[in-house]
């Protein structure tokens, strides 16, 4: 061990570490009360109980259109014998809203009477009070309006303003001081540099903070120096309601947070057993809750969720948010670390018919994992996963009916899906084109296990050098399925600017001075590659690098304009959009497989038409190295 | 009819109108573009797609701490025969979020490793990119981030930082004109005389319009005079994105919106088949939508949400808001209109088994109702109401957690009911006292239904001169229930302050000069009336006002205090809240009736507790003519 490095206090299960803090919470003195303006109040939370001032309506009125009258002389009206009435006198006009003059007490609608000259005739009687608006109707001065700890949205603005409620006592907005840490951290707006990261994970907590009726004060990164940042942490504690920390908190020899809070009050909880989210430290520094949150961005946001927002809401004297589920079937078996709780960003898969659950990737760090996320599926600490056909219930992230609009496309990456979700998404209502990189082979898989709609791949056969359709007669045999085009893309070797390494072909990937970066198994290029290599006979082991593997086009074409890698195997699109050089080896071909039950779903049905749209093709042809001559053709069915 | 009374020009399904509406809308050119900070950019929504600028990582960086090695020099490794390295040179310390030396290709955990002093000895191979965060594994420079017509989100912010996008194009917000109607409104603070309203719709829908994310514009009250009216509407229209109108577009002799709409372009829907609603005027002006709103307030709610909400998410680029829907069953019959779609507001009685749904007040213009629901129960345009039993869906208005902590009690009004929904909803999570004020008969027959969890009855029998327990066992005789004793309240009318009329008993209601505000039919206090005046020998005929019927104490202390009546029967609190002289006629018993089955609910006992609570007695007694000599006793059971 480092001679520095920490450890967890003790390792808590993520409820036990909620009651802790909020049990704490609740001796905490309550937030003070402002007086805001009624009509400025809407999402404030009030502070007390607030009662109408005045009645709505103040007097009594008119609720038709008609005539108001003395009702008594109006009994004995029928259609055989008429009353008849002077106007004005014993009967003047009205209109709805008017108060009723002080010597009547019904109105006669418009509709009802015969009008002449000077008089109106009713045929039936009117009955005191007859469409007459009581003097409180809406409203009654000392009604119970709201009660404290009400969130205010405009009906409940409405009534107090009705009431003549002009100011409403509300809770003042929590303080919540927010502390990035690191030395490597930067303010947003400024590029990083080797070893230095945007610290986004402060103006992401801000948002949510804000969204949650707090004041954020969001800080500068603090380095994690230990006299800095407990002074950081002290003055903060002595300026907010809350405070709450990022990153610093896990066991490593730089991580100093739980040890400040204890220094400078009291630790209650280090390291909670839930995933993304083990590094949290909770405490207390005199009345100010403190939270160490961890430094990865999904980790944090959990924390944020799990711990933060629970203590806001009991500030606020609001009750516990809770997001709205739906049951979902598991597909896959999704293995689980038992004695701890797991939590994956999922999207999910609907025709109407069936919901299937699809997990995104589960580093605590894939910021995108989250922002793409149709919901949350947790798997609790006593189960070691879960079983493929299992149902679930998964927490929303966004409106239901977003996963009725959504197309999930799971295979391999291209640039074009991307301009295919561009443009789905400019219909309306918006479609939404989610797009899971996992490669052709899995993508194949998936859509067997009804995991997808739609599978993006390019799998070469060796034997045949035909593309995907042998595969599918291997492993889709049974799903009657149709194979569209989507374009024609040449691959070639990624390589920097200039070429300085001279890579001419795939027999330079054995140079010992030619690093590579490879694609993951089951991608339609790591196919590829293993045919090109074959047939040039180099053993994978003499391809420095081949145990490397990047995930997209992009990544392979990142790592090389980073330096990290010489080569890399990929389109020409990701050259271009990378500025790399490129060197040609074949042209292939990229279809969409799409199982024949979803045909008749207007999604895909709209998704069809898109690719047939020639602005999609234009914009697919403008990224370089694609054809789209066969474009939207059916080139295989069964 | 009068002279200048206006029609509709054609009523229309409200489905058809929102159609038609939608259709001229999406000719509209788009809402332009603004660039604005990602940090600031919660809750706009994207004018464009947006691509990663950069990626995150921007290098290859440690996924722990522990040492960064070459792992080609590891592949040895084994418990049996431990690889030693060089400390620092062949292996590196390396933490967490650390860029990756050059010549280093992997991480071997800390703890994997035995440490001396200038070497590590590995007892396992370390794989290439081992612990190794790629380059864009959080992004990558070049993915989709977003599409337009994105409503960001904090997830979405954070991922927008992380690949360095620091502006983003979003939609200007629709600047949407309000303009209430009407020479009687007066703009929110100021106290309206008679025949004078407050304008508070406005700034109800103002807030909405925030909410949905328009900048909303309201204006002063327009009088409903037609050059002002024709000069204001003009104005709005070259100025704003859409127009919303409060009032002026019923049919009425002063509803001039329809035809200045149809003057200045063009009148496509006025008058829709919804209530409330229906006095909903749309129409066009050059290239803006204008939405004639009615002036009810309930009426306004509804055809914004059911018309300009959609408009405007039409104009974001937004997928149309969809409220989440309950199921819950109807106890009694609920007549409706044929050919008209009937929205009424309503809460839920939910004990975790059955959810009853309880309709509240159905007019127009009762915004306490609109406040106080807990969802909306739509009755179909086919059918002629509801079958008692029927199960049906609500739109929730709140979350649906807070039907599981709302006690719905129904039945008699009393004032110290208030007292005790404050000290319910200051508890955590809140509790939510929800009362029905339908007078003690009804309110007993409710929860016969399963419509209520209490009810507040305080019913003398003329026989017994016993309160509440004749009727429960007539009326409830089947249903286990316990009755608690809320309270002792004095009874006796409510006159003007100083008795100008000089009302000293009972007998005074048959005076010709005296007028009289009843209560409605089953309430407790009109039962004691009858009860009085066949004890004095006075027919209801000879009361003038027998037939006018508030609903609460309090709009009978209203009706008095604004002089619309001289006496009304009802409890001293009343009187001293809005400073009558009262003269007393007999103390009650107010109990409060609860069946068994609810008694183990949490928040049942919760309550139960709370009224056995010195402090909830105090609050009552100081109500005055209240007293807490059995509060909180059981006084029957059954």
């Amino acid at each position: 061990m480092h001679p520095d490095r920490r450890i967890y206090l003790k390792m808590m299960a993520p409820e036990q570490a909620r009651r802790i803090l909020l049990e704490r919470a609740s001796g905490l003195p309550e937030l003070p009360v402002e007086e805001v303006e009624t009509a400025e109040a809407v999402g404030r939370v009030t502070g007390a109980a607030i009662y109408a001032r005045a009645s709505s309506p103040s007097f009594a009125a008119a609720a038709m259109d008609g005539y108001a009258v003395r009702s008594q002389l109006t009994f004995d009206a029928s259609e055989a014998q008429p009353v008849t009435l002077e106007v004005p006198g014993q009967a003047e006009p009205i209109n709805t809203g008017n108060p009723l003059p002080p010597d009547k007490d019904a109105v006669h609608k418009i509709e009802e009477v015969h009008q002449q000259a000077d008089t109106i005739e009713m045929m039936a009687p009117a009955f005191p009070g007859q469409h007459v608006r009581l003097v409180g109707e809406e409203v009654t001065a000392g009604d119970l309006l709201v009660t404290a700890g009400e969130k205010l949205q405009p009906r409940h603005i409405g009534r107090l303003l009705a009431a003549q409620v002009w100011t409403v006592p509300v809770r003042c907005k929590p303080t919540v001081a927010i502390i990035p840490t690191g030395a490597e951290c930067l303010p947003v707006g400024q590029a990083p540099g080797k070893g230095q990261f945007v610290e986004y994970n402060g103006p992401m907590i801000a948002a949510a903070l804000s969204q949650w009726g707090c004041a954020p004060q969001l800080q500068e990164p603090v380095p994690d120096e230990e006299t800095a940042l407990a002074q950081a942490i002290s003055r903060a504690a002595a300026d907010s309601d809350i405070v709450l920390i990022i990153a610093g908190s896990s066991a490593g020899s730089r991580d100093f947070v739980p040890s400040i809070i204890a220094q400078l009050g009291e630790l209650l909880v280090h390291g909670v057993e839930m995933m993304p989210g083990k590094p949290l430290a909770l405490g207390w520094i005199d009345n100010t809750p403190i939270v160490g949150l961890p430094g990865y961005s999904v980790a944090a946001w959990m924390c944020l969720q799990g711990f933060a927002r629970p203590l806001i809401t009991r500030r606020l004297g609001l009750a516990e948010h809770e997001r709205q589920q739906v049951r979902a079937r598991l597909r896959r078996k999704l293995p689980s670390a038992a004695g701890i709780e797991e939590t994956l960003r999922v999207v999910m898969c609907d025709d109407g018919q069936h919901r299937t659950v699809v997990p995104l990737a589960r580093g605590s760090g894939s910021i995108s994992s989250l922002a793409q996320a149709h919901g949350l599926l947790t798997i609790d600490q006593t189960r070691e996963g879960l079983e493929a056909g299992t149902e679930v219930a998964v927490k929303l992230l966004v409106p239901r009916a977003r996963i009725e609009r959504s197309i999930v496309a799971i295979g391999s990456h291209d640039l074009a899906l991307a301009a295919l979700a561009e443009r789905l998404a400019e219909r309306w209502p918006p479609l939404h084109l989610v797009c899971l990189n996992t490669g052709s082979t899995e993508g194949l898989a998936a859509i067997g296990r009804g995991e997808g709609m739609a599978a993006g791949t390019h799998l070469l056969d060796p034997e045949t050098k035909q593309y995907n359709v042998s595969y599918i007669q291997r492993w889709l045999a049974d799903l009657p399925l149709v194979m569209i085009n989507l374009s024609f893309r040449e691959v070639g070797l990624l390589v920097s600017p200039g070429d300085p390494m001279g890579i001419k072909a795939p027999a330079d990937l054995a140079r010992e001075d030619v690093t590579f970066v490879n694609r993951q198994p089951g991608s339609g290029t790591r196919v590829l590659l293993d045919f090109l290599l074959k047939e040039h006979g180099i053993p994978p082991t003499a391809v420095a690098g081949y145990e490397r593997e990047a995930y997209t086009h992009t990544m392979v074409a990142e790592a090389i304009r980073q330096g990290s890698a010489d080569a890399g195997l990929g389109i020409l699109a990701a050259a271009r959009a990378f500025e790399l050089d490129f060197v040609p080896i074949t042209e292939e071909r990229y279809d969409l497989v799409i199982p024949k039950r979803f045909l008749e779903l207007a999604r895909i049905e709209a998704m069809v038409e898109t690719i047939n749209d020639a602005a999609f093709r234009d914009a697919v042809e403008k990224l370089g190295g694609y054809s789209t001559r066969q474009t939207g053709e059916i080139v295989f069915e069964q």
